[in-house]
């Protein structure tokens, strides 16, 4: 009764700390912004990470059926074990193991999608106070989470001008006695870019220096443009531990189906069974991905024909390069060749548009004027560029670029120093 | 260069506390058991959860159907909105509104599971420190959750001689000041107890008087046996904020989905705009459930023929009623009769069985010489008891109940003072 007399009267109800701290810098980003259309033009988004929105990806009738198949066997209505049915991690491992990073069903962990997979590594490998490396730019969600877990997150550097690749010296100046986790996103969102062996092997070299584990988010595994070649981090190092994260929502087309993984490559017992345990332990809270995609997965895997992929990469590549020298051409934007992924991220000389403050003012007039809406890479923590997504059917693509190219037209001034300072 | 110096040489990767601290107490305690059944006889299991699991209760065609509708129209291949499609959270708030208590798809969010829906209502409402009342004997879930986040769990009493109503006395002696939300789950696991109305406005009365919201865990809603009647809780209430639970697992047969929601039951802005956006910044941390089942979702909430859930209830009951008298004229057990969702719960007279310390002991034994497995409820923080799942066949059913006579037969001492000690 004591007790009872200290509770305040009345209702006095607040939302969490943790749910306060969970922010999204995109929503936050996009919400303050005025994105109101040129009414004389059919509004273009080149912002939307989805594939499937504009309805020139669909997926394959393949991996259709391979859910209708699971649909009439009847056998995947019940719980599945919390980390996935074993004959589906089953799938999955056969699917990616390789002789200098083998893989069985119990070093994968299937997730509500490749963002789950992400916060399970993130949890297991990560005290509130520790710190993680994280890309920038890179994609929302490392930071997202981390600092609702009060993780602290260090942002190393990445160089547009060698291709997005790592600045290594920054990133292990970052280090310290409180770094959890380094993790490498490759192929690359924001980016597009696509690493090299050589870089790779560099990166795991300051892991192993420093004993960091890696988590290597490669959802975009594979979408690599022809001429370049997709290298997975695990079967590079002999003696860094990599958790890689993964899913079909991008390679696969389906990223609303919620299925991601998490394969665990250990070296020498380092992760140990600990780490094992801690995944198995964090999947209990929710249960796993929907069993009909777990039923359907093994078939999607292995049956999916491969000019699927090789034709969605072919249009990827062809969207991109379109995008890219349309946009070279352009006075006052600097985009960067993507190799993979979906995306591309263009540069704006800002003292060449004396008009924009920033990125987010850049885009947000070139909705007002044109109608074409590009993310600002200030999402990305990552000022005065912004991000295209290639996935746009060409037509609009080719329009689009063109509307960005008036666009410039209008603002762009040759020299700043004179046209803002016209007394001198 | 002087941080570095501060990391400790070589490979020390930990599980983080977080994942150390999400326990579940039924892995625990049944890894720990010597489950090795007798040889002679067929494994029963009346332990497991899953309605699916022996083929009796299969989900409805319409239910099948209307998945492939989904995948067919190619239109839930994207991302949905991380709270879910606005239609299909329409769709549920149709389902569900009634006229003391109304919803709008805006008060509905879509979950990974009934178990992300109690995660996010715990996470939104709680913080590290905080309080919350749980029930006792009750499911799991919500303590593995709130421990791992910190928050402090205080189990309230049910009594097994008033069908597990809860002690709202000994409920109300547990709040003080940090007490963040009331836990409520009716119909109940693993008691099966469905609350009278005046039940719960008692029980929300209590709420009402110290200003605590409550989080009604209704995933068993409208699983009540004939001739009694199923009542949530938002209805009965002027003034307490309620987040309800529930999800397509029990009452449409299909836990596998990962379909849960939130039903954001707001009284006088009491929650207000807070508690919303907090549970929606949760929800994009993972992305919602499987996009498929979300196409599907308004399909099957109406489709469903009433026929379906009739004779899953109809099942249950009259299994459940087999059990129960089976079981009432077992000297030694006490079942307590149940009036819903899938369980029943069985009291043991320790002191008639002096060979078994414990439940764990008697369960145990159980399986060694009648290889039929019952939870022992020390799993609920309920000792003495043990939980039958009545969702086995009925000749199955039969055949436990009769092996568990023969059991108590065996074991049962009429008086324990003279068994124990002969001498005097
Ligand atoms: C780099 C990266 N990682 C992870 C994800 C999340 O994938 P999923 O939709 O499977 O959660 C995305 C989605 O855009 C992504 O770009
Ligand atoms: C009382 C209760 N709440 C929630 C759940 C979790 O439901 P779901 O499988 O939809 O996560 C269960 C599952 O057994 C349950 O018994």
């Amino acid at each position: 009764k004591a007790e009872l007399r200290t509770r305040k009267p009345g209702w006095n109800i607040r939302a969490s700390e943790m749910s306060k701290n969970t922010l999204n810098p995109i929503r936050a980003i996009v919400d303050g912004m005025k994105l109101t259309p040129n009414p004389d033009k059919a509004m273009i988004a080149l912002s939307i990470g989805d594939p499937t929105v504009f309805g020139n990806l669909p997926t394959d009738e393949t991996i259709l059926q391979a859910m209708k198949d699971a649909i009439d066997s009847h056998r995947y209505n019940g719980y599945a074990p919390s980390v996935g049915y074993l004959q589906s991690r089953e799938a999955v491992a056969n699917f990616y193991s390789c002789p200098e990073a083998p893989l069985e069903g119990k070093d994968v962990i299937l997730t509500s999608g490749c963002s789950q997979a992400i916060e399970l590594c993130i949890s297991v490998l990560c005290n509130p106070g520790d710190n993680i490396l994280v890309p920038c730019p890179g994609f929302s969600l490392y930071k997202t989470l981390a600092v609702s877990l009060g993780i602290q997150v260090k942002l190393y550097n990445l160089q547009p001008e060698k291709s997005w690749e790592i600045d290594l010296e920054h990133m292990e100046s970052l280090i310290n006695e409180k770094t959890a986790c380094l993790i490498v996103n490759n192929p690359s969102n924001p980016c597009g870019s696509v690493y090299s062996k050589e870089h790779l092997q560099d990166i795991l070299a300051v892991a192993s220096k420093h004993c960091i584990p890696i988590l290597a988010d490669e959802i975009y595994g594979d979408m690599v443009f022809p001429g370049y070649s997709c290298h997975y981090m695990a079967p590079l190092s002999r003696d860094v531990p990599i958790l890689s994260c993964g899913g079909l929502a991008k390679r696969w087309l389906v990223p609303g189906w919620r299925m991601g993984w998490i394969l665990i490559h250990d070296r020498n017992q380092t992760f140990g069974s600990e780490i094992r345990e801690g995944l198995v332990k964090l999947s209990q809270r929710i249960l796993g991905p929907c069993t009909i995609v777990q039923g359907a997965l093994e078939s999607i895997l292995n049956s999916t024909p491969k000019e699927f992929l090789d034709s969605t990469i072919s249009f990827l590549k062809s969207n991109s390069e379109l995008c890219f020298s349309a946009l070279s051409s352009i006075p006052g934007l600097t985009p960067v060749r993507p190799s993979g992924a979906m995306y591309l991220m263009v540069g704006i000389e800002m003292e060449h548009f004396p008009e924009f403050r920033n990125d987010v003012e850049f885009t947000e007039r070139l909705v007002t004027e044109q109608s074409v809406f590009c993310l600002p890479a200030t999402a990305f923590e990552y000022p005065n560029f912004f991000r295209i997504v290639v996935t746009v059917p060409e037509d609009m693509m080719v329009e689009a670029c063109s509307r960005i190219r008036e666009f410039c037209k209008t603002h762009y001034r040759p020299d700043t120093q004179d046209t803002s300072d016209p007394d001198q």
